[in-house]
Order: structure tokens, then C-alpha cells, then sequence
């Protein structure tokens, strides 16, 4: 596969959390060649927050991630990839069942504070003798330091492994946020990301946490797509070990959370950028605008509408400033539209203006504009106040190459 | 561009229909070496009846001919192609009011009683001086037999003509049906056709005419997909020239309207079919039903849901019977849908029963099934009665060549 053209040259260098420890290996469920089991050990104390995917056909470890986010509490992560574990029926949930008896036993835990996650083929019967036997070594060998294989262990058809991290200071002490995550295929909104796991030592309670993820995640995986495809697996884990040595963060009125939200927030959304920009066969990286629309509901469908049409993600595959594509997927989405208030740009380029092409606009202007690696298409609808940005990359040949014979 | 595999080999021949003749030109309007402007001349006391996209940012035409449908009357059709006409303001109405003008002088009729359809390019400005001059020279030339090249004269990227016809006899007396289409691309329901014309020279009342067209569009037009996306310019039109020496049909109770109900439903789908077969970069067809669905509007959600998946479609185009994706597509549709319940098959092979692969099910029966050009995909929700079915066409490299430089 053609490693993508947004990859990193280096990867970023993770800060240690205290109480945050992974191991992985090659436990051959799927994959030969490459890391695919990942166990992540934390320490007591630790809480988690998330969000699930919406999918009707979610998988048993989503299903159980659901059932275990209510009491917030966890003292390890277990993801897999290759495999899925989704529509498995009774031995799906049964294998999640083992997985987190084993993993309770290898970290010394109830089975209940082991989150689980996977990622991979769907339908095919995920079998825990392949890879539980492994967990009492990998909880043994826990590094600190285990971020970037972490990152790559949970990677299907990703061409570079995800991170992120920043670091801001709460009563002069260090308060790190690192994240990774994997994409790639099967990313629409609700959930985007298929998998996410971002770590802090902030001493935060389970519900804040949970009320700063729900809050972030809206626009960021939220507000990504690649190819309209929401996964029966997408899981999104924020955890705290509360391992800072500072006064508990217990309200959310506490001033303390300002920089640790905006901290958050643009982690998530980095994350989730990269995502995109390891699209499978992505060559272009596209930010849809939508301003002036009803309200930011109606602009985030029309920037979605806009975002997963397959004729202007191939006309930006092509380099071809197709703007009439975009006057397209604006009316096919159904919210309010007036065609002669309609406006269009591409980057600072006005393209077409109240129901027509733009006095100013030639050609060639916008062949130009589309030549860039990062593309800005802004659409002002003159309805009202309405606004939302989704971002999203292009379809290529790679993309069908990629799909085409997946499990092959 | 490659012939789909499924043209035929010869076009149906078209029975004459009394009271409507045709004539097309190359115009020059954005093609060259092919016919790009069609005029067909009906007799007077011909009725129309239509469906049109539901787009917000419909072109001019559409707006033109949903003002005319009112009324019910027609005395000429006036399709180009190479430029929708849409999205080009006060222009593009002027452009379609000058059409009609032209056209009503050319045939003797008010500019009311001219329908008029475009296709192609959105956004750019469609000169009515470029052709409106020969119209004139179109009507005298009109021909009962013309049907072949109108139905070529409004092609864009279709890869063949797509003509049906039907005859049924009321009366003792022939009633014939002729029908012809364009799709390609920018298909999806409300409307999917881009451009159909059906005429038939059965007395039929405008008000029954309208009730037939909008009763058989949903299970026809509105049931196919290419790629999700819905025209500007999608326009169905339906003429009766009640040139048959028969009684009136004047009541929706009238019992002679059995036979042409029916052969007016088998046409039309005959056609939306032929436009999922020239879908741009086809190579499979595929049936999916929903079986067992909440209602039949969530059956319809949830097929939709399958055929507009990306991943399902370019599954289905490297021949992978990749069940999972169908789940994932399932589940993502948000209409009601348990798990355990779900099954799923290809043909007449079971691959997925009650939540898990069917215990009989091999993938070398899947892999086997999928050479085949059609495929038929079948789901059982196991929830309610609902059910539907919607054709939609694979997703290939061809589909990416086509659209990453249409208009270069």
C-alpha cells in the first residue's frame, strides 16, 4: 500500500504519564509480519470516559465498553486488530468475556475494569485461546515508552501510525494529554474514528471527563469523513489516571479546566485530522465550510452532503475545479437553500456569487487553487446564522484498489 | 470511454406513435462530432404528467417545466446536452423562456406548451442563440421514427441508448408505450433518472396520468442508485397524445387501465434498470432486498444504506463476498435492527443467519457467486413486514477515471 502523502517523517515524541504503561505483539490473529495485540495497563484510580459508535450492528467489545463506561473505572485497554468481533453472535460476546477475565488476571483487576477494542475483519469468529494466553507476559512487560508501538499495533489499513500530544501546567505541575489513534476505511460521523485512545495524569472526575469528551468529539471524529461508511466499532476511550500531584478536579466550574479543555480539544482534533489524511488513497486533504446556513445542524448536513459525494471527491482527485458538483450535493441535502443567495469559494477565491459564477472568477484561478495538497471549499448559504466545518479527503483509484480486494 | 458490459447488441425498435415525432441536431453546445439538441413535436390535445428532482438548487428547466405541469399540456419537448443550465441565475431563466419562445413559434403552440429539459455541466451559462435559430428547421423535419436518435441526442456519459417499449390493446385498438433515458452518473432517488420521456397515444386523462407517474417512479426511478448523488436536473415526463380511436379514459375506476398500469410500471423500471446498467464504470448489477423491515420506508432506508456504501460497491466490484460490509452498512442506516436477528444472502446461498456466519455457508460459494454479472443481495431483518428493493451498480476504477476529469 502507498503510504500516504500527509504521513509524518517522524513521529511525535510521547511524554510518560504516570500510571499509563503498554506492550504489544505479534499474536498472528489476522496479520503476519507486524504487532496486532496491544494491552495498555493503568494504574488504580485510573477513570475513563468515551464515545461509542451508533451503529445498530455495534460489536461485542463496543458492547461491552458501553455496559463498562457506566461505572467509569479502568485499569487496562485491550485492542486487537485484523479481527473485528463484530456480528459473532453469542462467541463474539463470549471471547470478549475471556478477554477481559484473562486481562483481569494479568493486571489484577475485575474483569469489569478491562476495556476492550476491535478492529478488522467483520463477521468472522474472534478466537481469545489465539491471544489471551499472551496477556500475562505483555502486563509483565509494560513500558512506559510504549507509545509509537502501541500506536502501530492497532493500525489495519493505515499507512502511519497516529499521535498526538500536548502539555500545559495546573498549579506548576505537568499535565500531559497523549492520544493515538487508527483510521483509514469505514469513517463517516458517529463515530469517525474506528479507534481512539487518548491518556491523561490530570486528576479529573469520571464525569467531566465524560462531559469534555461528548463536548470535543463533536467536532473532531465527529466532524471527519472519508467515505460515508460509519464502523460497527468505532471507540473513542479518554482516560485519567489522576497520577498529578494536584488538588482533584472535581466541578466543572473549576478555572483549572480552561487550558486543559482547549488542550483537548485541539489534541482530538489533530487526531482526528490525521485520520483524514491517512484516508485510504487519500491525495488531498479537504475542509468544507458551510456558513449563513438555518442553523449549525442544517450546515454540518450540507457540509456532510457536500463532503461524501462521490463526484466532487473525484473531481478533487482530478484536480478539476468542479464547483457546479458543489451546487449539486448543496441542493440533494435537502436543508434550506436559495439558489440565488448562494455563494462558493475555493481558499480566498470567489467562485461563484447569488446564483451565479462569480464576476471575477476564471478558469484557470481555480486549477490552480486545486493543485495544493490542502484544499478550503467555503459555501455561504444567506439563509441565517448556521455553521459547521467537516473535513474530509478525496477518491482516488487507490481507494477502489484498497477496497477492492481487502480480505484477499 | 469503455461500452458498459451490459448494452444491448441491438436497440428495440419503436413502434410508430401518432401524434409525436422527433429530430435532433449537433448543435454544438459543448460536444462536437455528435447530436447534443432533440425537439419532438406533439400533436395537439397532448397531456403531460412528470416528476421532478427534489434538489433545492434545481435548474432552470426543472423550474420551467414544474411551472407547466400545472396546467397539464404539451405541444413539444425541447432536451439539450453538455449543459444543465443550473445554477446560472437570471441567465438560465431567460435562456429557458427564449427555448420556449423559439420553439412555441417553431411549432405553432404557446412558449407554455414547450417542456424543456438540460443536461450536463451545472454552473456554466447556456447560450440560447447557439441553437434556438434551428428549431424551426427540427419540426419541419420531425419524424415518427426518429426514436433512436433522440433517445442518443441527450446522452452525456452514457455508453448507450436506453429505449423501452411496450403495446397492450384496449378496445381492439393498439396502445403503445415508448420510452427512452439517460443516467450515467449523479444518480440517486429523487429522481434517479437525470432525463426520462415515456409517450403513449392512450386517451388518458392529465390528473390519472399524474397518479400513474407518481405511483410507479417510487418503485422504478426512485429505487435506483449510482453513486448517491442527486441531479439538479432529474426530469421524468409523461405524454399521452390521445391519438387512440378509443373512449376517453377519464376515471382512475375505468377497468381498462389494468393492462396500461401495468406495461407503464414494467417500462418504466425496464428503464430505470437500463440506467443502472450503463452506470458509469459498471460491471456488476445488483439487486438488494430488505426483507422484515419495521415498515417499508425503513426497508428502503436500510437498503439504501447497502447500495450507496462505498465499501459494499467496491466489494462487489473485486468480487469479494465480503458479508461484514453489509452488516457495517446495516447497522449504519439507524433504522431499527437487532443483531441476532439479521440474515443475509447472496442469490439462493445462505451466508449469515441469527447474528453469526450460517452454519452451511463457505466462502468459496460467496467467492463463486460474485463472478456473476448480476448479484442479488438479500436481507432479513427478522423486525416487522416492511420490505424493498433498489438497484444500484458497483463501484470501479472505470467510476474514478470517468468523474476525476469530466470536463477536461
Amino acid at each position: 500500500m502507498k503510504t500516504s502523502p500527509f504521513a509524518p517523517e517522524i513521529l511525535a515524541k510521547m511524554p510518560v504519564i504516570e500510571g499509563v504503561g503498554f506492550a504489544s505483539i505479534e499474536a498472528g490473529i489476522r496479520y503476519s509480519g507486524r504487532k496486532d495485540l496491544m494491552l495498555a495497563v493503568l494504574s488504580p484510580q485510573t477513570v475513563v470516559a468515551g464515545t461509542l459508535t451508533k451503529s445498530r450492528t455495534s460489536s461485542s467489545a463496543v458492547d461491552w465498553c458501553r455496559e463498562q463506561l457506566a461505572h467509569g473505572k479502568a485499569r487496562a485497554l485491550v485492542v486487537n486488530s485484523g479481527n473485528a468481533n463484530a456480528f459473532t453472535g453469542l462467541k463474539g460476546r463470549r471471547a470478549v468475556e475471556i478477554t477481559a477475565q484473562q486481562a483481569a488476571i494479568a493486571v489484577g483487576c475485575t474483569p469489569q475494569e478491562v476495556m476492550i477494542a476491535s478492529t478488522g475483519v467483520i463477521g468472522e469468529a474472534l478466537d481469545p485461546d489465539r491471544f489471551t494466553h499472551l496477556l500475562g507476559d505483555l502486563a509483565a512487560q509494560a513500558d512506559i515508552d510504549g507509545w509509537h508501538d502501541a500506536a502501530s499495533a492497532i493500525m489495519t489499513t493505515d499507512t502511519y501510525a497516529k499521535l498526538s500530544t500536548r502539555t500545559l501546567q495546573i498549579d506548576g505541575v505537568d499535565i500531559h494529554i497523549n492520544g493515538f489513534a487508527k483510521g483509514a476505511g469505514m469513517i463517516a460521523p458517529d463515530m469517525a474514528t474506528m479507534l481512539s485512545f487518548i491518556f491523561t495524569n490530570a486528576p479529573i472526575a469520571p464525569d467531566i471527563l465524560q462531559a469534555l469528551c461528548s463536548q470535543y468529539v463533536k467536532g473532531s471524529f465527529n466532524a471527519i469523513t472519508i467515505d460515508s461508511d460509519t464502523s460497527t466499532s468505532d471507540t473513542l476511550l479518554l482516560f485519567a489516571t489522576r497520577t498529578a500531584q494536584i488538588a482533584p478536579i472535581d466541578s466543572a466550574d473549576d478555572p483549572r479546566l480552561e487550558g486543559f479543555s482547549e488542550a483537548l480539544g485541539a489534541l482530538m482534533l489533530d487526531l482526528a485530522h490525521q485520520i483524514v489524511k491517512d484516508g485510504e488513497g487519500v491525495s488531498k486533504f479537504i475542509a468544507v465550510h458551510v456558513e449563513g446556513a438555518e442553523h449549525d445542524v442544517a450546515a454540518k448536513v450540507v457540509a456532510l452532503s457536500i463532503a461524501n459525494s462521490p463526484l466532487v471527491k473525484t473531481a478533487m482527485a482530478g484536480e478539476d475545479p468542479n464547483w457546479g458538483r458543489i451546487i449539486m450535493a448543496v441542493g440533494k441535502a435537502g436543508e434550506q437553500a436559495d439558489r440565488d443567495r448562494l455563494g462558493i469559494w475555493f481558499g480566498d477565491i470567489e467562485v461563484a456569487k447569488d446564483g451565479e459564477v462569480a464576476p471575477d472568477y476564471r478558469e484557470e484561478l481555480g486549477a490552480q487553487y486545486m493543485k495544493g495538497a490542502e484544499i478550503a471549499i467555503r459555501v455561504t448559504l444567506g439563509i441565517g446564522e448556521g455553521a459547521a466545518v467537516v473535513w474530509t479527503c478525496d477518491l482516488t483509484h487507490e481507494y477502489i484498489t484498497i477496497n477492492a480486494d481487502y480480505r484477499s
